[in-house]
């Protein structure tokens, strides 16, 4: 053991993945802050204002709103093993590497998990679903990704929980690369829980996940059976730290520095307004897009379902893309994600999310991975992509 | 809607409760860094570099050595979750609130709880634990929390997992409020699962758990019956992250920013040296000490036991505790901790953790504690703590 370690410094990148995406010196400035007490007075307080940015954010009034104390697959799994008890049946809609990490959780609660399958890159089919309700009158609940990381597909949340209302099961709704990005109505569409992560298009470090539980989920909680499975997950519990009122019961030590960048990055979206970070979104995807056509580049998803901030991009036939991923990073600190599961080798992953929605990344995104194609001599159309893109963003 | 949001600043304390501690601007700095990706090769090393670093703080070679992305209770579930299955035995040993959560966790994963109770305030009785092993042979695992943080007591660690080791069983122990402050020997010891956080001795911000599993547990692990109820916390998956080599599998995306926080904070505490923090903790406890003694206030815990980093002092008669807890807090920023359970109202928890374990802290502790004292009339000796404090500190 007679390594020298020293401080870290981490190497200047430009975060292009499927997260996390660039996080604002604003963000970074506000966790640096000292740390309180996480039952301080003044923290107490700084937990309410997250609780309403975040009502604001997901479009809903709903009292269970919080910051879970880890990433987005401990979002998730709060609100599978809240919901489910051993022996009920849940419905879980999969079209990509997170509804297969939602069965996972289902099947880990003691629950039966009947999957809708749709193919990867495909948006969930609500007649499918529709179909298994119809024949599985017992389900508890419609698990479903609004924004499928893996495959860059979004789909229609509005029409998927009100089928789940129909049938009388509740909806749980991945919204982790969604939120802050395209339209997230909670209320709006009668989700009854909802998860998300600090990392994508909100621009926080990664490290908690907002959750949000409608009445409806929180009768479901409170007549429950028996305990919830995780202590540390259990929501009958944490209610009672990130209640309302002054009174505060122990539960865990929230990750205070953590909330204090949460804070600042949904005030910045609070100050930018959800409309136009959407727009924002929208506008740079159609700059990107326009690139890499020009360039000869396509999508994997259809432009009907395709997300603006994730773009699953096809690698040409007979290029070694883990190579142009690496030459991203070492060459111009580029990061951008490779495909998962059935798509690995076959796409490319580039997120547009949050702070890394903008103008200057495009284009050295563009350039970047037009240099790259042409050291493997791959059959692009060279010298378009900046001035396609930027046709795009000066448009009215 | 009309509540005008801005920015968070902290008000500055000192804070000397049961964690968190005062944080050094070091590690403020480091996690205020720009965030990189989770997969980044520099960030995959920084990886391998806070798991050398936890295995020194941990004094093991256990390979599976790794910071949870979660707090305490998250590193305190992940040991339970992955080493128990229903159906098993566990024995654990409660002579505090988190005692009392270990149990919880056992149940919670199906199992059968045999508990070892003992008065809040002693320490756990090798005694009956051994009882407790001889009348169950079929027991897994005995837990018990090496540092009781709600009772500032300190169990024997070291008989007990030799205990656990003559019966079979594995050992899970709680050091959460112990790593940094009072010696861990994981080989030492031979304790199989070992969890900390962050927060405490460490004087990091809270977050992440440190973990590490013996190649007992981690065959325990391995051969396993059914799957780990808990997707997030499956060390099956998470070794797959945090393993050996530059290819690491995607499992969750690690709080990346908190990450560096924590690899700061262990690089000053190897720079400090183990010995010299644990002897800087003893140090300022003795000045503590001598200080409340002075004044006339004792220690709930036998000295024989006490731990010197959570000293939970007791209460004068007449005193209203929580008046005197405000009173510290808004009128000199000082956070101590109230007591818990059956001792809430009858002991304060003073912390002297990491950088909290200072002079001024002390001294500014002591001063404040016997004016909020004198204005409630309490019948204790003033003037003289300081210098008490002083002269412990100043001797050879």
């Amino acid at each position: 053991m007679t390594v020298k370690l020293q401080s870290f410094h981490p190497p200047k990148r430009v975060l292009m993945g499927p997260g996390p995406s660039d996080v604002p010196p604003r963000v970074l400035a506000a966790m640096a802050r000292p740390t309180v007490g996480h039952l301080d007075p003044a923290f107490v307080s700084l937990m309410d204002e997250v609780k309403l940015l975040l009502q604001k954010t997901f479009m809903t009034a709903n009292e269970l709103t919080l910051a879970v104390s880890g990433p987005g697959s401990a979002g998730m799994e709060t609100c599978f093993v809240n919901l489910l008890e051993p022996g009920d049946t849940a419905i879980v809609a999969v079209n990509g590497v997170f509804g297969q990490r939602m069965k996972e959780n289902v099947e880990r609660c003691g629950a039966g998990c009947v999957t809708v399958e749709e193919e990867w890159g495909k948006p969930v089919d609500p007649a499918k679903v529709e179909a298994a309700l119809k024949s599985h009158p017992e389900a508890r609940l419609l698990a479903f990704v609004h924004a499928e990381t893996s495959t860059g597909v979004l789909s229609d949340a509005q029409s998927l929980c009100a089928l789940a209302q129909r049938y009388d099961a509740l909806s749980v709704v991945d919204t982790v690369t969604s939120l802050g990005g395209v339209p997230v109505r909670v209320d709006g569409w009668g989700a009854d829980a909802v998860y998300s992560g600090s990392q994508k298009c909100l621009s926080c470090t990664p490290g908690l996940s907002p959750v949000t539980f409608s009445p409806r989920a929180v009768e479901r909680i409170r007549s429950r059976n028996r305990k919830v499975q995780s202590w540390f997950m259990d929501l009958s519990l944490v209610m009672g730290y990130w209640g309302s009122g002054a009174k505060r019961a122990y539960h865990h030590t929230a990750p205070v520095n953590a909330v204090y960048g949460l804070h600042e990055a949904l005030l910045m979206l609070a100050e930018e307004g959800l409309e136009a970070a959407w727009a924002r979104h929208r506008k740079m995807h159609l700059a990107l897009k326009a690139g890499l056509e020009a360039m000869g580049l396509s999508f994997l998803a259809d432009e009907s379902c395709r997300l603006p901030q994730l773009n699953a991009v096809r690698v040409p036939a007979g290029v070694d893309e883990a190579q142009v991923r690496a030459y991203l990073l070492e060459k111009f600190g580029i990061e951008i994600g490779a495909g998962l599961g059935p798509l690995a080798g076959q796409v490319w992953r580039i997120g547009l999310m949050g702070a890394s929605a903008s103008v200057p990344n495009i284009l050295l995104c563009l350039a970047a991975l037009e240099s790259a194609l042409l050291r493997q001599q791959a059959p692009i159309r060279p010298g378009l992509a900046a001035q396609a893109a930027l046709a795009t963003v000066s448009e009215r």
